[in-house]
């Protein structure tokens, strides 16, 4: 028997995840010039990272030839959270522990749930663990809780749920959600994916922290590389009760954080100047993209992210001329949206750039 | 039923890894200062890192709000080894590979072996899968080659291979490896550990990629974390077939590599003079160590590594004591060595430290 029909059979059927294009790549495959390329693809901070968390990056440097320490970020975000130590678990990026959880409790004839254009990490996580994924339609493009709850099986181990929701940027409002945590049954775990967060108005925000109190199945996850700018150094962690973060520790590589990015974002979590700015700049930005797509006659979906969905038909055509114009844009079809592309709100000059090239590419 | 009983019966065997004592963490256990504690527990480079690597990582930071982009580590690997791109999987240091080709090819059901006192992650990631680990019996504290082709079960699909081996230090001669991987079925994956591979005399290396083109089973792994001094960025990576390669591949977080590891390889590659000052630092200070503990009486395990393993009756109380004179080596006791300490090899100055303090220690 060839080698690779040993692998495990779930293993091969899956479709690796398709990142944004890099701006190298995009250099490299069109000859263009680096710096005549706008990307928009990935929902990265435009305005890069916090200079407190690049200075704190270049006291670290030191330190690389050790392995990583990651009392002092546990600390801080225990502090921040007023939650323990033991408490929190770290991840190389948020997708990192949200392969941890899925490893701890999915495992071929165990199920996980997630919606219709939720983030492609969660089918391939559950999938990866030879779970199986279900996937419940969505209802306008977001998460809708009454059929997830429907689709509960008695195998079903794991929900994952992402508010906001990426590529389409769906928001569910907080007191659906406690709803629905209540009705969700207690050996069921919920992750909660906020890695988006940050980007919501603070009138909006609930901390859901507080929740954990009362649901012991619930895990939230969070990410660096959003508003804090830290997407390359590569920093996520997990708030949950100390008897998951215990068990989700036991599958964790015991370095799976690197030294710069601990420090990294220690340095950004103080920074609250940079993510006011980072906030403001993507409210703009927002404003901006929205009022250039509708007067090119293009409709999107409300977005509560860093990012919004556009309705274009023919959107592969569309993203080609667009790349021919260096602006890279994220295409969803791998999501089954075909005829949308998703654009991260950059700076104004990009933004601009963005709409100029949709123009004369639709 | 308690949420984690829903968990995996296997993650829940799981001990986690117990890593080398920080400095800090003993700094703060001790109310020691930090410049006053010398760490030789983490077989890391005394050297620090590659000057080329550290200006590298420099430049890299103006990237890192964008995720990161493999595509140039790779091109210097597969120029390195002379194998396409398509069969290097990169990973999140040399862990994360071990652990992507347990996922792809060990659960429930299936076996992997491993030698007594081989190194911890081969049991771990056997373990998170499901698999079960199968520990051969060693040989003056190597692996038994023999003994673990007789160990061989139907289920087994995995045989994991440390050479030179880590914490005892011993090394396979190439003709028995490659005696060894002509009498494993094609089917079960053989993964040769080389992380230690360049502190090898040139005189005793063998380029086993070239094994590759007759061996299909085979997976070579390597880091940066050793002499390449990079442990605290993260960075390793796989050599096999391109089916292989692309198993891992579907496994691997899509950013499993930050962006400053990817730089900073590129250039630790490149920079032979740092490599050859490492292995000329860590011949002298292991001849240096030898010498002292000679003159102790401790007997020590011949070691190929940047380490070495004595052994020291009541090692526990040694090391408390070293500790306590801001000392950290590496009680070895969860290998089911009670009676042995490793010492990294440091700088001249740090391995004298090491020796005074054992001396008062014993």
């Amino acid at each position: 028997m060839p080698l690779d029909e040993q692998s495990l059979p779930y293993i091969r059927s899956i479709s690796p995840y398709q990142p944004g294009k890099p701006i190298t790549q995009l250099a490299r495959d069109l000859g263009l010039p680096v710096d005549r390329i706008v990307k928009l693809a990935s929902n990265e901070n435009p305005l890069g990272m916090s200079p407190k968390a690049q200075a704190a990056v270049g006291v670290a440097i030191a330190g690389l030839s050790r392995y990583p320490d990651d009392f002092a970020l546990k600390q801080a975000l225990a502090e921040r959270s007023g939650l323990g130590m033991e408490r929190i678990v770290l991840g190389n990026g948020s997708n990192d522990v949200l392969d941890l959880v899925a490893r701890v409790f999915l495992a071929p004839g165990r199920s996980a749930i997630f919606a219709q254009y939720a983030f492609a990490v969660y089918p391939l996580a559950t999938i990866s663990t030879g779970g199986e994924p279900i996937a419940v339609a969505a209802s306008d493009y977001g998460h809708d809780l009454e059929a997830m709850l429907a689709a509960i099986r008695p195998n079903t181990r794991l929900i994952w749920i992402a508010n906001p929701n990426n590529p389409t940027g769906t928001f569910l409002p907080y007191a659906q959600l406690k709803t629905f945590l209540q009705a969700v049954p207690s050996n069921i775990v919920v992750v909660l994916d906020e890695a988006y967060n940050e980007y919501l108005p603070p009138a909006e925000r609930v901390d859901t922290t507080a929740w954990l109190a009362r649901h012991g199945n619930l895990v939230i996850t969070r990410t660096f590389s959003k508003i804090y700018g830290l997407a390359g150094l590569r920093i996520g962690y997990a708030l949950c009760s100390a008897e998951i973060a215990d068990l989700m520790n036991r599958v964790r590589q015991p370095f799976n954080c690197n030294n710069l990015a601990l420090a990294a974002a220690v340095a950004a979590l103080d920074d609250h100047e940079f993510v006011a700015r980072s906030y403001a700049l993507n409210r703009a930005g927002m404003e901006q993209i929205i009022a250039g797509l509708k007067r090119l006659a293009c409709r999107h979906i409300p977005s509560h992210g860093n990012f919004l969905t556009f309705y274009v038909p023919e959107a592969a055509a569309v993203n080609q001329k667009l790349l021919s114009n260096g602006v890279i844009v994220r295409p969803i079809a791998a999501y089954g949206m075909p005829d949308w592309l998703r654009v991260t709100i950059g700076t104004e000059s990009e933004n601009s750039r963005f709409l100029e090239a949709l123009e004369v590419s639709l």
